[in-house]
């Protein structure tokens, strides 16, 4: 019996009628003879309610007791799918995390999947029962529970469906597939078939937040067959309506680019007169990864005649204030004419595909569009198959739409 | 170390601000030097919003999901105590059913404890940890979630001091102790510093919501010494500002009536021209309790000339349409010509009193004091401390009161 991984969260599982729409999809996968197990994320609204209760007690929460009180939300959720199946006739019970069990690190509040014991579980779904996985939540050698990050039901089922040797991992969400860009902005932008890991990977890092990039990673090393579908509409992932990760081989090369991105999240920093002397960039990124502050995009200026320059870089926009606070202090350290600005106008756009690998003229291309239409580049990131660049935010829609139709993605009229 | 389990439910744990309070209790009682297990139930309106949950699926909810669904309430609870008493500078941390682990029953829904394994809890909490238990959650043999049925987290709270040989158990409720009779009904009514389990357990079965019957029972049996007290106000168990469950030896025999209860979830039915033949009785209460409805109440009218018998008897309110289908079913099977009548307005009183095992005319009181009132007794029955009337609701107020003086028990105007 082939055997079948369906993740649904976010508006999947909003309310009861959201779940009794995602139990008559799993009743027709089953009808269909597959095994199927489920995982589901928290209600609508759950998982924040209950963050806020944290914060509400305590800004400083301890982390193990987040875990408890947020993993309560896929608990519920979990209980309530069994049910519905029960409702339709089939065979299904519930599994937390700790029952699996689903073993994990002990960084609460971000563990990581060590291990999932499916002996049990594959025991009783022989026997035709649907597994109801919670999602986002484990166990730490400690016996006690933990949760895998926002979005960690993904990464949940993923690892759940390499366990069990699944046939594929359908992971339903509120859009049809991936896309070669967000429709909202590119009304051209059409659904892809199959991706390649690499590419959803670097789309998942920049912004088109259909998959958790910890899942896809994983999903990449396990050679998990993730498939992105609609949770509306009737289709089920059987009919392989949505969008495939696959390996590159198995992706055709129609297109260099495949796929177009973007981020409103990221803050421009600016350093000026920084003194030019050798290891003065260790002396002000090395601070800002003591505090966790992820760092992107650097460009550095080189003024050899006056013997100071400029470091340009990126860093979330959440972390602003933290990172200006350190890099204050940093700066002081080094000489008090250095000066710092920065910038929230931004926004930074990314063209993605591993055809880039083996073609030229990709940035290129990239380069000229956007001067065409006036668009400033202010910093440049390439990396094997993605290259990014930072622009004004005022011009974050023209240079999508411009750079959709640059690379040939704009969905071909019919007749 | 002297060791304290101290109980907040209901309105004790309703939102974040009464969590803290709670938590305040807790630190005081911390700081005098006790060692604290905290047993904690659903914020306010959870464990319904769950229940509700569950019915919008299916009106025939497995029980299972159900308590892996409700029990999410106190696990939540749990972890937010844990977290307003560590910002009070305690180490404290929380404790699930399964984690303990609290074994129990797998009857789901209304699972008995079994067992509390307390050697992880005693080693942790022998290092000055306070354990911050989820009420009302076990665990089964088969590793699934169980809840103890409503109310049960007062049956945690004596299980676990019990388990642990605590000095005393807190229950900290929404009223100041355990009263002669309603203050509401009877503004003359006094707070008892002290009433006997056998007492407490016969005021917990008829109407006096203070404590789950199960937890009074097991108290008894336990001998734990159980202390209600309010969760409002500065007072701390310590400080025995409530009143105290006590073996029936400790208690001054001061009145020989000690609680006025009343209930008004009682519905009357009677059977008219039954024939009065030997096993009718039986023939009519062996598919009631088949059915699951506890009969309380029984009168049995003799008519020995006519050969039919009238029998007159309660049901709980909420069991009494299934109680009607059963009867008619019953009787169809004997004569066609009995009658069945029923009524729900009635209300039952009850007088209670360890001291009437060694006084007589405690009854006597009763009948004449509410036959001077105009009151009508509609059925009697009686336990070794315990008399029950059924009245018309009307009366409900006036019998109360008018039996609070009769017996002695109106607070002492000072002066």
């Amino acid at each position: 019996m082939s055997l079948i991984v369906a993740k649904f969260g976010g508006t999947s599982v909003a309310d009861i009628p959201a779940i009794e729409n995602a139990a008559d999809k799993i009743a027709r996968e089953a009808a269909a003879g597959h095994g199927i197990a489920v995982v589901v994320s928290a209600m609508a609204g759950v998982t924040n309610q209950l963050i806020e209760y944290c914060q509400d007690v305590s800004s400083l929460y301890d982390a193990r007791e987040y875990d408890a009180i947020v993993s309560s939300g896929e608990q519920v959720t979990a209980g309530l799918m069994a049910i519905a199946l029960q409702k339709r006739g089939l065979v299904a019970r519930s599994w937390m995390g700790w029952q699996i069990p689903l073993c994990t690190t002990d960084t609460h509040a971000k563990a990581r999947i060590e291990r999932i014991d499916t002996d049990e579980l594959k025991s009783q779904m022989s026997c035709g029962e649907i597994a109801v996985v919670a999602g986002f939540q484990g166990i730490a050698t400690d016996n006690r529970i933990t949760t895998l990050g926002r979005g960690g039901s993904d990464t949940t089922a993923v690892a759940l469906a390499a366990a069990l040797g699944a046939e594929r991992c359908d992971i339903y969400t509120d859009v049809e597939g991936v896309y070669t860009t967000d429709p909202r902005i590119a009304p051209k932008a059409r659904m892809l078939p199959k991706i390649s890991y690499e590419e959803m990977l670097e789309m998942a890092s920049v912004g088109a937040k259909v998959l958790q990039t910890r899942s896809v990673e994983m999903a990449m090393k396990e050679r998990v067959a993730v498939q992105v579908l609609s949770s509306f509409g009737n289709a089920i992932g059987s009919e392989l309506p949505g969008t495939l990760l696959v390996d590159e081989r198995e992706v055709m090369e129609k297109h260099v680019v495949n796929g177009i991105t973007y981020s409103r999240d990221d803050a421009k920093v600016t350093l000026r007169k920084l003194p030019d002397i050798p290891g003065i960039a260790a002396r002000i990124f090395g601070p800002l990864s003591d505090a966790g502050i992820n760092v992107d995009v650097i460009v550095q200026n080189i003024s050899p005649d006056s013997h100071v320059t400029d470091i340009t870089f990126t860093v979330p926009e959440g972390d602003l204030t933290k990172a200006l606070d350190v890099l204050n202090k940093t700066v002081a350290g080094i000489d008090d004419k250095i000066e710092t600005v920065y910038s929230t106008d931004v926004v930074k756009i990314s063209v993605i595909g591993i055809g880039m690998r083996s073609h030229t003229g990709v940035a290129q291309t990239m380069f000229q569009t956007l001067s065409e239409k006036g668009i400033n580049i202010q910093l440049i990131s390439t990396s094997e198959i993605k290259i990014s660049v930072l622009i004004h935010k005022d011009y974050l829609e023209l240079a999508v739409r411009s750079l959709h139709t640059a690379y040939g993605l704009d969905e071909e009229v019919e007749g």
